[in-house]
């Protein structure tokens, strides 16, 4: 069982308008919500390719309760440490006439010490049934700067990946997480270095066990005890919407772990999840019929 | 006792953002949330300045009980009906940089057969003890287009403001409410005509009693049983937030036909609640300090 770790989950709402133009009205010609969060997402890709998976985080308030009520519509196993604030929500405006989306991300809500706590005592004890935890994204006001540290120490054996950037992700270093997983501009911020390589290195030796770091089109890059790798597909794919990329790439290294398989495999499978999260027009979807065409596309190497 | 009708309320949320960029992400820096819709307006700058008024209209979801609980922070009594359906929310994101707003408005929740009956009851019984009835803004689906005439025919004796826009204003006029307000724009489209004078000659020949028209910064102008008159502010005043004049207008009509006060006197009221609501940066609450000010500024003329 993998656990996945939303600590600021969210309500993720999509208002689609015929057109976004500043300073006027708009009529929304609809409205979609569903659960989200960097965490949620990696759940609900680990939920749809068939795995077991089990999300934990913070809900609260009404917008809490809409978060629950659309996992149980999923039916992505959760168990979710309620808190006093009200949970926050993201407004994503799709413009029909051109297609691009802005997004509007609301603070995430404050989590006092006891709730802290509660959250703890239940990470304790479903890190206990799980094969593999993923920590996923940013730390809501009121959780210790190095919560993600105390987690990889409170899981123990259990392998954790983090992916996060900034404070959470330097803060989590020492812990020797067992991957963590940046992008390009959290790797280099993180690192401190303008060159990948040297940045992979720099949280390698600040005690990442692996880094699995994400370029985008030009595909991941990884520096673990056994090497370092290149994955790139050999040709382009469709992008309908890039969010959500890096989460199915989490969901697959999750599983590599899980399954004990080699990075050569791991790899081939993030890169092809990663392409067919992004043929989905939703985060957290992966496009079945794209996985199977985007499979024979990977090609890893060892560098 | 003043009651206001609001079919399509709403939760409206504003977010203010550094500065509004389509296409990208941005940080929400504050969240603020209150119960609106224009017949809540109404009743909030009635509240405000000391009047008995009570809020009718629909409720459903957690939506719904965010409206329900602010109402009740605000001190605003209401009886709202409850539907199935979730409460629409409104989002306006402010831009710090420019001062630039931009709304998104939810469509409405369908209203059911039921619905719309149990609400009609409770219109009845809210009717007997009112003195005077506000009708603003939109219709939601399933609620009947001609829903303001059934109202104003349920209303009997009880004089009936009616402020709203397109089929719903059209609709509203052969049942012969006391008072239409629409804005330039409402009253051109609703009578067909491009001239204002020629425009309210046509909406009173349709049926209403009186019109009252409001026109922005040039002011307000009326046509009634006793003649037509131009009311205008002799010194331009500070605008803050433009959203809500017009609800400003609609409840100082509404507190003149309660107090049966003459034309001279409701249209000065109306022109000077309408600055000092401008003057204040939430639509339904008014600046008590402009309120002064503007009140020597009011010019009401025969025209």
């Amino acid at each position: 069982m993998i656990v996945t770790v939303t600590l600021n989950a969210a309500l993720d709402v999509t208002y689609t308008v015929d057109r976004l133009e500043p300073d006027t009205s708009h009529r929304v010609r609809a409205v979609h919500q569903r659960a989200g969060g960097k965490g949620v997402n990696v759940a609900r890709v680990l939920h749809g390719m068939g795995r077991a998976v089990t999300c934990l985080g913070f809900t609260g308030g009404p917008t809490g309760d809409a978060i629950l009520a659309d996992l149980g519509t999923a039916g992505i196993a959760h168990a979710m440490t309620p808190i006093a604030c009200e949970s926050r929500r993201t407004v994503s405006v799709v413009s029909r006439a051109t297609g691009g989306s802005t997004l509007f991300n609301e603070p995430g809500p404050s989590v006092s010490g006891g709730e802290w706590q509660a959250f703890l005592e239940g990470f304790v004890r479903a890190a206990r049934d799980a094969r593999v935890v993923v920590l996923s994204g940013s730390i809501p006001p009121g959780v210790p700067s190095d919560a993600y540290a105390r987690l990889v120490r409170a899981a123990g054996d259990v392998p954790v990946i983090v992916d996060a950037d900034g404070m959470a992700l330097r803060e989590a270093l020492p812990a020797s997480p067992a991957v963590v997983k940046p992008n390009r501009a959290e790797l280099l911020a993180a690192s401190g270095h303008m060159d990948p390589d040297a940045a992979m290195h720099v949280l390698r030796a600040a005690g990442a066990r692996a880094v699995v770091a994400t370029f985008g089109s030009e595909g991941i890059r990884a520096l673990t005890a056994d090497g370092a790798w290149k994955a790139r597909l050999t040709a382009p794919v469709t992008v309908v919407n890039p969010t959500g990329a890096g989460d199915a790439v989490a969901a697959a290294i999750a599983v590599g772990l899980e399954e004990g398989w080699g990075w050569q495999s791991i790899l081939e499978d993030a890169l092809a999840w990663s392409a067919a999260a992004v043929a989905a027009p939703l985060a957290g979807d992966i496009d079945g019929r794209a996985l199977d065409a985007v499979r024979r596309l990977a090609r890893v190497e060892v560098v």
